[in-house]
């Protein structure tokens, strides 16, 4: 079964937003076993609409659209759906029920939100139980068409405990079977020529994936089939012996799940300390749920009053070497260990830019220190020009180097 | 001259990443006055690549493609670019001196890397400046493809430096003209209702956009033709009479960077104290660039112990009243305005979920307490069920709440 998302609205054309839906869709639909054939991105354009609905119904069995749905008058996807199926618009006590449900315990009933009722005669209905636009499954012969939300929270509920199980009970897939191993260390070009034996010898129907990611590279072996997990499974064996320690993590969860996975083993808290991260660290160890039970918290020291006032680095060192030098950052791990009293810290001063930069430290310039109880390191890396990149890219590295140093 | 944007990557259609490069190409191409047809996402297949450029091109004059131009086997559209255009790939010693000088200062050539100087024999090589993959214009007939590599930063580079010029003198467009109003307090449906009449109303050729972000509204009000400016000025000036002081903005920028433009303008320090949302918003307010000059630090005080230490905290109140309450997030704020030193707080606690959440303190249930200086106050909020929209819609309420008191 393939399967092709539509997301629809001006906001997305015009680049007034990211579609993050999509791609949430497109890993779910993988993970079931489902083939996401294409991804397509038009406007409020009725016409357009059917048009590449059309088109993709000659190439896919299933088509998830997202968008268009809300109650404003730049919303038409419903009517159009009415127009592409052949049906017309009634409205649905039970939609309404579910609406005032909703909404009840923040806001009344309007009329804009009351018309959300009206849905397609010819179509199965499935309640939204997080927001006010109904949802819709229309089937035309073999193929089947849903129209959801693209509210994203929205989306995802009714994707996990409606959608999907829908698909589920009417197609059934051969799922691929994949191993993602995170790896450390190597620049794209590098680790491919140090695989090339591996992936010239690799068994029929069998990919491999190369993604990069800051300061990280992602590999995926993939091949179609369940009945195919043992020879994945010593391909991966040879992939552990060629890679050894460069290998973070075997499977495809974010750096600080995997830190939060080591310290729960290791009973281990953890806090930071940040200048040019600004507090991104502490929130990428945040966004884990259950965090809180090795994470205990962060100062934010953006200003070197902070870092002298609460983090306890010596004025001395500031004035000699500047915010962004070994020492200082060394005093910033060791101050927010006794602050707010962790086992564990990634402490982080550098120069995000795009201002700020000089010639012995260009923007880019990103002092590391971590520590672990009384081991602690602290070292220089040079990123590049670009403030957004610099913030994550740095965080990347300083949870990397508290990973590498826990493995030790 | 319509537009059609096409990012190749497996890794995209299996949801490992976000396609964040077509929203950005879509920004700059609507204000260049290019008009996006559609975006489409397809996988590194050969035959797909060249029906989806077949069909597009029925469709649209120029064709952006990003990603599969990388060093590694799965990198395959440069040749499948060959094909589609009945060309061979050349070796071009320009592009290898391109390369050795984009490298020269982190790494040194090897094989793979240098293979990338093999460009189609007949098309327009444009020298990348930022990266190893060079950028192949074609041009067949009228139409135009363009193909550059998915790596964010260089793409952006290389669309604002050569694409976008190029395609400017090449096609003079009719741009946009428009208007973003940032409002606030109304949802979606609220406000449309209160716009009705301003709508209907609307002269020929106007649009009008709703754009609903976590507690914000974007309103965009559009039309095509600089002739038609000062008509669009007459139309923001009745939207503007309509709405008063729920307009926060009238440009479409972050809320971070409306505070810190607000901030500065009052010559006001701030800082944060967060629980729930754990550094996001300090990371928010540090991606704006300059946000140094008004923006001191933030204590994440994830654990009760931190809140009593670092922000003093009284412990009967957390015993009696629980950390997500009034009385606590009041403390956090006035601990943090000592603690660092500064006017503005914003200060939240509340519990994000999934976990942790009771009957009289559901999941989403967030205290956010706002200062300048000897003012305060405090306010409840009810989120939803998922945490990281608890996060993010928590962060903005709180910029929002401030926002509003230094507006007052």
């Amino acid at each position: 079964m393939k399967t092709a998302i539509i997301t629809i609205g001006d906001e997305i054309l015009i680049g007034q937003i990211v579609d993050t839906n999509s791609a949430w869709m497109s890993k779910k639909l993988t993970e079931a076993g489902y083939e996401v054939e294409e991804k397509i991105s038009i406007g409020d354009n009725a016409q357009q609409i059917k048009d590449t609905i059309k088109d993709a119904f000659e190439r896919v069995d299933v088509i998830l659209t997202t968008g268009g749905i809300g109650p404003t008058k730049d919303d038409i996807t419903k009517k159009t759906l009415c127009e592409y199926f052949g049906t017309e618009l009634v409205f649905d006590e039970s939609v309404l029920a579910n609406i005032n449900h909703v909404i009840s315990n923040f806001t009344t009933l309007n009329p804009l939100t009351r018309d959300q009722a009206y849905v397609p005669k010819d179509c199965t209905v499935i309640q939204n139980k997080v927001g006010t636009a109904p949802i819709t499954w229309f089937e035309k012969g073999e193929k089947v068409l849903v129209s959801m939300p693209g509210v994203p929270y929205e989306m995802k509920y009714n994707m996990e405990n409606e959608i999907i199980p829908r698909l589920q009970t009417k197609y059934n897939a051969e799922a691929y079977v994949s191993q993602v191993l995170l790896v450390g260390g190597y620049t794209e070009s590098n680790l491919a020529i140090h695989l090339t034996d591996f992936e010239n010898n690799l068994p029929e129907g069998f990919g491999l994936a190369y993604l990069p990611s800051p300061r990280l590279m992602k590999l995926r072996l993939f091949v179609k089939g369940e009945q195919r997990t043992r020879e994945l499974e010593n391909e991966v064996l040879k992939l552990k012996t060629l890679l050894g320690d460069a290998i973070l993590a075997e499977k495809d969860i974010p750096l600080e799940k995997i830190l939060g996975e080591r310290l729960s083993e290791k009973n281990l808290t953890l806090g930071t300390a940040e200048s040019c991260t600004g507090g991104y660290i502490a929130h990428l160890i945040t966004t884990i749920p259950g965090s809180s039970t090795y994470f205990k918290g962060s100062i934010v020291s953006y200003s070197n009053e902070i870092k002298c006032n609460v983090l306890n680095v010596s004025e001395s060192n500031l004035i000699e070497y500047g915010a962004v030098s070994e020492s200082v950052v060394l005093e910033m791990a060791k101050g927010a260990q006794k602050t707010l009293n962790v086992d564990c810290v990634i402490a982080v001063s550098g120069i995000a830019g795009p201002d700020g930069g000089s010639d012995d430290k260009p923007v880019g310039t990103v002092w590391i220190a971590t520590a672990i109880k009384d081991k602690i390191e602290a070292k220089r890396y040079q990123f590049g020009k670009y403030r957004e990149a610099n913030i994550i890219g740095a965080s990347n590295t300083g949870l990397l180097q508290l990973l590498r140093m826990i493995k030790d």
